[in-house]
């Protein structure tokens, strides 16, 4: 059995070995550090976990990244037993770590927990970290499982998600509690000195709404009190930048569940800030030569048989409606929409590349459990473009692409992470239409353009969409999140599917490629790393609240004050007086907290002199200018969409 | 038994009596002339038919606007014959005259008719009206009509829509062939001196899919050549100005079966005239302080439940999805979305009037039979608002409504026909919400501010929403259809539906009104009306093509053609340059055709003094300018959206 270690040095054992033992055969002290190790880049286990077969392994101590998801696990393990032992009849799901700095432990409880439930189980936590007890893995394969699942049908059900590739799995055993789980955990309940259960909510068992809904308890745990403190501090922090607050604070967005689930809807000021983006980027389309077009959001299951959606993306549509002798489904793309637009006359090189670009209404099929906000809905609307290019003209449209994209991100000051170069996985026969040859002739291309724009990228085996090979262009947002949002992919299938064609120079047919382009994706997620990256102070041009204007006194200047809106308003700048009964400071105030990019403070010498008095946002300095001079100021400001 | 006439004069008959009759009653010469009758202003009927119960009869002679009908319907008879003798085993549904000068007579011929049998039919139809055959009207009751019917099953199925009020129905007899359809005749074949059958076409009994689709021809007749010839020429004239054909010409809509019926797609020049037309409306809308916002497509059936459209308006919505654990339905109305949008937070007594906006695509199921271009569509984008209102502000807003609507209609120098004021039917439980008191309220609201207004309006009873009652605004179109495009509701329902408030000056809470407003109607629809009106020639700022650039010679003056289109991109006017490899009459013949506002023809002296010669659509003179000159006049008409 051969070991191959994160340094490259490969270590061979005659006979199965611990992560401890193989730990231990390195350096003594590594032993005794070791918490766990992730086999093959991915299933991370706890150090007991016995290896017998060929992998690569990285060890995890108490300098590793992952080492905080080993504290939090630990800590979901003590409050499944601390749950257990408060509601005997209680059967613990599942136990895994999340995304941010927490445990997430799930369980099936009648009658149905409270909230108030949370500070008994926090309390019981604790004392059960006072105890040393002992936390036991134990290494197991299906047929020892049956035993310890009879009490829990859920531990059976997670068998097969939690199995290594030598199909064994890890269960934590505390006392007589056997808790699932492919993680690590410490070795005893007193390794944790704090533990805190903080949320209580409710949770399909394995995300799916036809399973039973179980409840859920969000948590952390710390091995020392003041970097716990000091994590719980930076949490909050991620919190109050989370874009569902901050949309709600600045009343961007609305999730309303009689509308429907995870189908947004634009308040006023998100209505403003959306439209004055994607004016911006009609602009830059304009610029670029693309052609706008306005497609249904409907298709006949029809069209989508003949383009392959039906087959490699069904279950990511919305359920078919039959209406008469049709059957209709919600569009979760617009390709075959661009391709009907592109056949219906015939075309010729000369009119090549057309360009044909839609800010177009999708829906797709999220689960409940995923959808987040902006972040992840099911009506999204995608600032998309298809190009129909002769295969001489594809290297340049794409690199014209390209650019476009990056002048548009800069523009957002978004920094590019890195590009993702996504090829199709060629043994999932099921994801990606079988021609092996239009494959390769569209990855070479695509890497080939690649290679002359001088790029430099990430090659991810099993990302392409079913169509085609893509480039995704990667950023990380201010809450670290790795997302995708402009992409740019080849396809040589559509063309073949619906028989595109164009006439060349000897009046011959031949068939054009297609380049699929999200320009900043869609808007819904766009707008929620927008938010998050500015904490809600937005770039003048697109703030839905651009001026806000306050009269010192309300009797005497409100006039001069709706004077300088009617100015405003003619020049299509948004402003609002400020007409509460409210003192002034306190107004002031106020408009810093809504993040207004200038605050004009109106009185008496502005009334007599025919001036304005303005603050920007986040400064102190206040400038006094005639309203001429200001609205040259601000309108400079919003044409040459410079930030403040 | 009372006979209402036109002039109001009442007669009195002691025994049912023919409108022939009645007619000659009246005077010999009228007995003589009659051909037919209107029966409380819908039921149309022959002279034959007899009348034994009270009612208003308008008398149909050939100097009635019912005669030319009272033609073509005896044409279709004709042709049923012909048809029946041509075809012996054919079923003869049902004739019906249209719209557009016509008749339709729809039959079921095994194997199916091709379209080389309207000659044929044609022919034959000619020699029968060479023949004295009589035309008979029987009228007769449900219990003879079963004989009748026994030969054909179609007949039977079409009782119920033809018997008047009562209960009888009139059957044309020709030869041993029975034809119903309720509508006058001429008595003989022979009246007709003309006849064609022009065009052969499916068509579902009874318009609806779930039926056989049976075979349709449509046609006309005439009583004298010339006046026939002038009808034909004149139907020509129409169908060129038919939305439908210049849609098609100037490439504004595509429709593709393969997409979905009723769906529209804009292709990129109808793109370009829809957004500028939304662009406009909205800078209006801003002019009027209306707030957009951006609601899904999608709304759960619990909402429209909640909202009452699912009880009122089920059979015009798309079926439902079912998802998880919601249903939901593409939206047929946005006003639930807008009340969500209101609910969202407390509102005060000094936020209102709160006008929401919303250019909302919605979809209704219109049967696949009545869809006419972009006419009439499944999916359709609403210039929609809903304002809530305080009582006492509730007339004012009206007014500025109004106000607004009529400066844009004006703007696209759209005539308003008249107004109709639609109030509800007490009598039809069904269709409306039943709260006597709250409909007496609201159309009693609504026709003290028409009146305070000073405005001329026609009363409609049954046109009402079924939420409130409306004042819809009528247009005539240039192919002679009144339709509706703008329209104001009143909404005292859905605020109590939902349980809307806003907490008044002694901090009470009290109940807002709805404002349902259509600024121009659907995109669709107006947009197929401004293509009739305009014969396809558009106002320049809305044009998609507002300038064509012709180079005399293309080795010599394409480059600078190229830097006239530069700047004219620069300043976002749409231009192009003809680099076909065509004489240059033909370019400058070929923009006429095209309708494009300005044509400038680049040559020599051009090139060399730095100018444009410019031609306007529809004029021969030509006109230098400096390229700066140029660029300032054509901003300028654009800005002021003056008309060419």
């Amino acid at each position: 059995m051969k070991i191959i270690l994160l340094d490259g040095s490969v270590r061979e054992f005659s006979k199965p070995q611990t992560i401890k033992e193989i730990a231990t055969s390195i350096a003594t002290s590594l032993g005794k550090k070791v918490v766990g190790g992730i086999i093959d880049e991915e299933f991370i286990v706890a150090s007991e976990f016995t290896i017998d077969f060929d992998c690569q392994l990285e060890l995890i101590t108490d300098r590793h990244e992952q080492y905080l998801n080993v504290v939090n696990n630990t800590a979901a393990l003590v409050c499944a037993l601390a749950i257990k032992e408060l509601y005997p009849n209680v059967n613990v799901a599942e136990v895994a770590v999340e995304d941010d700095d927490e445990f997430a432990l799930t369980f099936d409880c009648e009658p149905r927990l409270r909230l108030e439930a949370l500070e008994e189980i926090s309390n019981k936590a604790k004392e059960l970290i006072k105890e040393n007890i002992e936390i036991k893995v134990e290494v197991i394969d299906a047929k020892d499982f049956s035993k310890i699942s009879k009490n829990n049908p859920y531990l059976a059900s997670l068998l097969g998600k939690h199995q290594c590739k030598n199909k064994k799995a890890v269960l934590f055993k505390l006392k007589e509690l056997y808790v699932i789980g492919n993680f690590a955990s410490l070795s005893k309940t007193s390794d944790l000195k704090v533990i805190e259960a903080q949320q209580l909510s409710g949770s399909y068992f394995l995300g799916n709404e036809k399973n039973k809904m179980l409840q859920r308890i969000n948590g952390m745990g710390g091995i020392k009190v003041e970097e716990f403190n000091a994590r719980i501090q930076a949490k909050e922090e991620r919190k109050a930048n989370d874009h569902r607050k901050i949309g709600k604070d600045l009343e961007i967005f609305h999730l309303d569940q009689l509308v429907g689930q995870g189908l947004p809807i634009w308040l006023p000021n998100g209505t403003v800030l959306k439209q004055e983006i994607k004016k911006y980027l009609m602009e830059k389309e304009w610029e670029y030569d693309f052609i706008q077009i306005e497609t249904p959001v409907l298709g006949s299951s029809d069209l989508y048989k003949t383009s392959g959606h039906w087959d490699h993306y069904r279950e990511d549509m919305f359920a078919p409606m039959v209406m008469g002798n049709e059957e209709l489904v919600l569009k979760p793309m617009s390709c075959p929409h661009h391709v009907s637009v592109y056949r219906q006359q015939p075309r010729s090189y000369r009119d090549l590349p057309i360009r044909y670009a839609e800010h177009a209404l999708q829906h797709r099929y999220e689960s409940s459990g995923s959808l987040t906000g902006l972040e992840r809905v099911r009506a999204m609307e995608l600032t998309d473009s298809h190009i129909f290019v002769r295969p001489d003209q594809l290297k340049n449209e794409f690199k014209r692409c390209f650019k476009l994209i990056t002048e548009v991100l800069r523009t957002f000051d978004i920094q590019i992470d890195y590009l993702s170069l996504s090829l199709r996985d060629p043994e999932d026969k099921e994801k990606y239409f079988p021609d092996d040859n239009m494959w390769n002739k569209a990855e070479a291309e695509l890497e080939e353009t690649l290679k002359e724009l001088n790029l430099v990228y990430k090659t991810m085996i099993g990302e392409a969409a079913f169509y085609g090979p893509k480039l995704d262009i990667q950023i990380r947002t201010a809450l670290n999140h790795e997302i995708t949002v402009s992409t740019l992919q080849l396809d040589f299938l559509l063309p073949e599917k619906f028989d595109l064609s164009y006439i060349n120079q000897i009046n011959e047919l031949e068939r054009p490629i297609m380049i699929h382009r999200g320009l900043i994706g869609t808007y819904e997620r766009f707008i929620s790393v927008l938010l998050e990256q500015t904490k809600g102070v937005l770039p003048l041009w697109c703030s839905p609240k651009q001026v806000k204007i306050i009269p010192v006194n309300l009797e005497n200047d409100t006039v001069y004050c709706e004077e300088i809106r009617d100015i405003l308003k003619k020049e299509f700048i948004r402003s609002e007086v400020d007409l509460r009964d409210e003192r002034l400071n306190y107004k002031i105030r106020d408009a810093q907290v809504n993040k207004i990019p200038f605050q004009l403070v109106i009185g008496k010498n502005e009334r007599e002199n025919k001036t304005i008095t303005y603050r920007r946002y986040g400064s102190e300095e206040q400038i006094t200018l005639p309203v001429a001079k200001f609205l040259e100021l601000i309108k400079n400001e919003i044409n040459s969409k410079g930030k403040f």
